[in-house]
């Protein structure tokens, strides 16, 4: 394994940075208050818009009175199908061409004939104040004629239910994942277990809602768009929609409080604020507020499986299937449908499964349209699976870790490649040993004693059970990013990233990556990333791929400024190239160090006005794209212990760890925190978050009061362990995309722990669990 | 002569941009109102600056108290040298390791000790409203102790003259520039002739006047910074000053409402601007008022020349002296000694001139410091030069135009290479013959018919005559320049340059040079410019060099660009790079045109998601660095015919042509545009525009009811007149640099008009001429 730094030629004595704990260099100006979320962008001359929302689930639209709004105090436009008539476009990620079908599933900027979920935009108003426009909006009279909305997806696919668009069929999408011959593994079986598992609908609520402010250059017909978290596809859908040269749109990002998935990819109001500001030729703002965050930003995880799975008499998988039925709400948007095809890809995950078959079924419904939210797909699937395996732990009467440990996959399975696709790439399981990470996990945190402990809890009445989950993320996809270093004349260095600084510390990264390549204190090293105009080529970050993509790119663009300044230096040393290496920052000739100019020095040698030319491009730096073989396949274990109080159905979770196999850790204090803060959020989906609806289609949380989310004291101290046991051969830092892993199997390690305590069967097989549902489980016979 | 479009392999059919004339792409937004100023950009929450000047020419300061100033209302901070105690920076352009004293000569951000010339900064105030500002600024209080100013170069240079800053000279440079052998030849010559002429104090007055907007990221600690010209000198430079790494400084220009050298440069005002954005945390805007522009934006031109030629029999010029006086006001400033290299290397111009001595004072005085405006010292020289030969043609008994036509270098002195160095390059005049365009110029309009008419008319007793001034520049000083060509989906392309638009119609040019090269309407490209973030390592305008430099670049860019294009679409029409042409805009297989791709569709080979790779850097453009060998120097002609009132020694300009020899012309419009334009300019030089002083250093011409600029009805229909004979071998269009031919040799031409109007020997030796001295002259017995 060739570790980073090795290609730059730094010898035994360099710095090294990389695996190095180190404090997020975005956090000063975050705690300080000195960060810029995109509702600190004020533009001079700014007005406000508000978005008018449907009321209804279902509706047909009889008539939209726009004219007593157009007169009120302040207003500046009032916006409707009639004016912008575009849809919202899907990502071009190749699902067109083998489901072409899904243009016609596209959620529209306004809603002209029909609504089709509470929330969905049917009108806008801009005016001077945010006030002023929220009140006018609500002088728009829309009329409605109901129609009986669909929100269940087996129910949507039902042959006496109406078709949701005219024409077309409800299950927008049906995606097959087949390999192996399931039908013959299944007769041969010595058991088949079966089960539905559900995931209820929640998603990411980030601190910070969405916003994005427009900015028009009236002159040069250009616009200027803060805001959008996925600055580049952004810029090229919105470009198209708007009717702009792609260079005419320049897109940024500001500092982002939190996306998670949510915030990604185009929204009809990032269409609406840029049409109203090229309409106008002013700034045009809109903050969305957390009510319409609730029901206009992506939901996300409501799905259906009914997984059935073959065993051989030793409890070894023959064959698993899954029948998924996944609540698509009531558009197809973003990157969908992506989170499908990831689900029904991430099925068997961890496990050496012999022969599979998935049946995907994404459909649409009256609900507020889903998404990606963080590790998409994996978080539900790997319920399902994880739940499935403890039952047939159960009927196979095994123990729940050791019909984990018979199936899992280790490093004699390597490389693992079942044949099959997941997001158009052959799955490709290329370095690690499942079983020897959970053996490391449960010795580190010393399991029995967590069992001992639970049954001598529960030997004392107390609701008292562990659980455990076992998960493989997938990560890395999008294949390549660029990066840019540059030198200045002071020996500062700037990184241009097309990678995203969300919360994830990739300024951090980034800068020690780098700053071992040029062997330079990474608190020199400035990370620039969200502008389309400074990096043009960008991708962007999702998916837990920017420490691998946009840190091979950087990585590879130190070393190519590496060898500029060693070709500039050999001028300005009179040496040979061959003779010169770098050493703390500067370029020496070997064995006389003394000799040797700073990376500064050497970018001065293009001062602007002198012309000193070295025959090379202007100034120190490099340009590179970085293009991973594949994506990449972390691991790791979910340990949960809960104790349920049958008094309140509230619960403790006494014992939490989290472990993963890293391959390389870059930053382990940052990769510890992403791990951690994953885990919250799995809590959440757990335990806590719903988006519900009544009958009629109307969403039931819609504050903090009714979508509640774990606080600090719902969260408890989480052990991480971590082995860099298994580097992946995929990318030169051998590391594997850590954003997500440790959401993943939260939601099956606290269901198994929560049947674990009431020493049951699987019973729960629905997540979250409410203190409802565990009241009435410890209090059977209760009356209520 | 390889004409450009030829390495583009373009063939007879392609379309051809280069050489048309076409409308300045950039006039719609500036005739619109659509134009962004430095004074139309305001950032959201910007407060405003006002800087307090001193009254005074020369006076020790006793105190500056701000207190009264920083209780008034609105105010947010006072600043004086107490707060900055910096110095305005030096280009760095070579001077300070031949002159290393010209650092002691630099202009304080603000006057501590002592102030220099009446508008020197003393203190400045920020405060809420513009208003706000200038009337705190009015609170500031400053005592002085006068001293005596020193107002003319010779007096300042005197013994008995106290040094204006301690223990240094008040002459700051002397340079001195000499070949052949001048005494020798003066001891054998036939006649010598000598004179003295002096140029008046004026400068470049745009209708624009500076401003400066700067805008501070806290949490980053970064700076953005509009308005200033020089963006990327600026850059460098202020971010030294300020403390900040370059990367973190970023500038950009707006719309530039002219310049003409006099913007250039770094200045006091930008320096407190953008500290005090620093400090504040908050955007800074100041905006210059006329008023503050008359007294401390640059002057230039004011230089007395004292000089000598040797004759020979056949009136042929064997040798040349000069002594030159350069007033150059309180401090040195921006490229300064810059414009006096330029004066004393450019005395001999178009002329075979076998031997040469010039010697330079550059003087300081308590005037307000000099700078570069448009031609510099090319005007000045030219004007002492020609006056000279006028008055060797008088002494010589030879015509005006014979002694020209017997002394200019023809195409058998090429190459004409004195031994002298011209702003640190070796002086070489590479193509061309100015007799032969002298020539066609006379005959182009019919000198002959002019000299009759002025005959006739003089002989009804009109005071009516003709003058003529041969000229040479200099162009494209700076060696190189950057550009940058990107092609999007749609086709569209974007050039970016480090040159800047500011009148010159640049975006145009390269435009139909870009759109040449890669055979696309020249409307469907985007040029951007003056932004260091975007142009990374752009120089800039100056010097006649971006049509040239820059547009060398970018032809370069796009040729390169068609490499890639090819290489990519090589593959995608499974075709030999070998066997692919541009055609129309697309690259087709020679041969089977109907096969081929256009630029766009090999752009969206990088779509950003799909990732489909070529194997090559992402998006579909290029990058270039273009070179010149040398400077290049344009020459031409200037002609007037006047005629003085001398009831009021008022003037009309019968007949006004200028001629330049062009190389080539990228746009005969523009070209025209910008030669007219000059000349205008030089109009007002010659009889309207000057800075005069009191004997106490008092400005006297601080609005334009004493600055006399040329109006519409003051300058004439001109005639403009062009060769395109001798393309200079220096660059791939054999394009001349310009922007200030048409200014050069329009002084020497009035003078030798008024001359010629009064029948009289050289009695015009300093310009501006004055009505007042225009009656005098008529009315040579009047007592008034």
């Amino acid at each position: 394994m060739s570790r980073p730094g090795a290609s730059g030629g730094l010898g035994a004595s360099a710095k090294r940075y990389i695996g190095q704990p180190r404090r997020r260099r975005e956090d000063p100006r975050l705690l300080r208050g000195e960060a810029t979320y995109v509702d600190d962008v004020d533009v001079y001359g700014q007005v406000f818009l508000s978005v008018v929302r449907s009321s209804e689930a279902h509706a047909r639209i009889l008539s939209v009175d726009v004219e007593e709004a157009r007169r009120a105090p302040g207003v500046r436009l009032v916006m409707t199908a009639d004016d912008i008539s575009a849809v919202v476009p899907l990502e071009d990620i190749g699902y067109h061409e083998v489901y072409p079908q899904i243009d016609d599933y596209r959620h529209p900027v306004f809603a002209s004939d029909r609504v089709r979920y509470v929330g969905q935009p049917v009108a806008a108003v801009v005016a001077d104040t945010p006030y002023l426009a929220e009140d006018a909006a609500n002088l728009v009279a829309i009329t409605y004629d109901h129609l009986a909305p669909v929100l269940d997806p087996q129910e949507a696919m039902a042959e006496a239910t109406d078709p949701l668009f005219v024409g077309l069929a409800n299950e927008a999408v049906r995606i097959e994942k087949t390999y192996g011959d399931v039908e013959q593994a299944i007769s041969q079986a010595a058991h088949v277990v079966r089960g539905r598992y559900d995931v209820g609908r929640h998603s990411g609520v980030p601190m910070e809602t969405r916003g994005c402010v427009a900015e028009p250059d009236r002159g040069r017909k250009q616009l200027f768009m803060w805001g959008p978290v996925h600055t580049h596809d952004c810029q090229r859908l919105i470009a198209k929609v708007l009717g702009l040269p792609l260079a005419d749109l320049r897109m940024k990002h500001a500092d982002i409080g939190g996306n998670f998935g949510v915030k990604g990819g185009v929204f009809p109001e990032y269409i609406m604020v840029g049409w109203a500001a090229l309409r106008l030729g002013r700034p045009v703002k809109w903050t969305e507020d957390r009510l319409e965050h609730m029901v206009a930003t992506s939901h996300a995880r409501e799905q259906i499986h009914e997984l059935a799975a073959a065993f051989d008499s030793e409890g070894r998988i023959l064959a698993l299937t899954d029948e998924i039925w996944v609540n698509h709400g009531a558009f197809l948007r973003q990157a969908e449908p992506l989170c499908s095809d990831i689900t029904v890809g991430m099925v068997p995950g961890p496990y050496r499964v012999p022969s599979y078959k998935g049946v995907l079924h994404a459909v649409v419904t009256n609900k507020t349209p889903s998404g990606a939210y963080r590790a998409p797909g994996r978080y539900e699937c790997t319920f399902a699976r994880e739940r499935l395996l403890d039952q047939a732990a159960d009927e196979l009467d095994i123990s729940r870790v050791e019909i984990r440990r018979r199936n899992l996959l280790t490093h004699t399975d390597l490389p693992f490649e079942p044949g099959m696709d997941i997001c158009f790439e052959p799955y490709h399981f290329d370095s690690g040993d499942v079983v020897d990470h959970l053996e490391k996990t449960l010795a580190s945190t010393d399991f029995s004693a967590w069992e001992s402990e639970a049954i001598e809890l529960r030997a004392q009445g107390r609701l008292v059970g562990n659980g455990i989950g076992i998960l493989m993320d997938k990560a890395g996809l999008g294949m390549y990013e660029t990066g840019a270093v540059d030198v200045d004349e002071s020996g500062r260095v700037r990184v241009r990233t097309g990678a995203s600084s969300m919360g994830q510390g990739i300024e951090t990264v980034l800068a020690q990556i780098v700053g071992e390549e040029l062997q330079i204190d990474p608190d020199l090293i400035d990370v620039v990333h969200g502008d389309t105009e400074l990096v043009p080529e960008g991708v962007g970050s999702w998916s837990s791929r920017s420490t691998v993509l946009a840190g091979g790119a950087a990585r590879q663009a130190a070393l190519d400024t590496i060898e500029k300044a060693k070709r500039l230096a050999a001028t300005m040393l009179e040496a040979n190239v061959e003779d010169l290496v770098l050493e703390d920052g500067r370029i020496v000739v070997i064995g006389a160090t003394n000799q040797g100019c700073s990376l500064g020095e050497i970018a001065a040698q293009w001062d602007g006005w002198s012309a000193r030319l070295a025959g090379d491009e202007p100034g120190l730096g490099a340009k590179a794209v970085y293009v991973d073989a594949h994506m990449n396949y972390p691991y790791g274990v979910t340990l949960v212990q809960i104790e349920v109080d049958p008094a309140t159905g509230g619960h403790t979770l006494r014992r939490f760890l989290t472990s993963t196999e890293a391959g390389c850790a870059i930053n382990p204090m940052t990769t510890r925190g992403q791990v951690i803060g994953a885990a919250a959020q799995g809590i959440g989906g757990a335990l806590f978050e719903e988006f519900s609806y009544d009958e009629s289609g109307q969403p039931l949380a819609t504050s903090f009061m009714d979508y509640l989310l774990p606080g600090a004291q719902n969260v408890p101290d989480i052990e991480f362990f971590m082995t860099e046991d298994a580097p992946t051969p995929n990318n030169p830092f051998g590391a594997k995309g850590l954003g997500e892993v440790g959401l993943i199997a939260v939601g099956a390690a606290v269901a198994g722990a929560i049947d674990d305590a009431f020493r049951d069967s699987v019973q729960t097989t629905k997540v979250p669990v409410t203190p409802e549902n565990l009241w009435r489980r410890a209090n059977p016979d209760a009356d209520v």
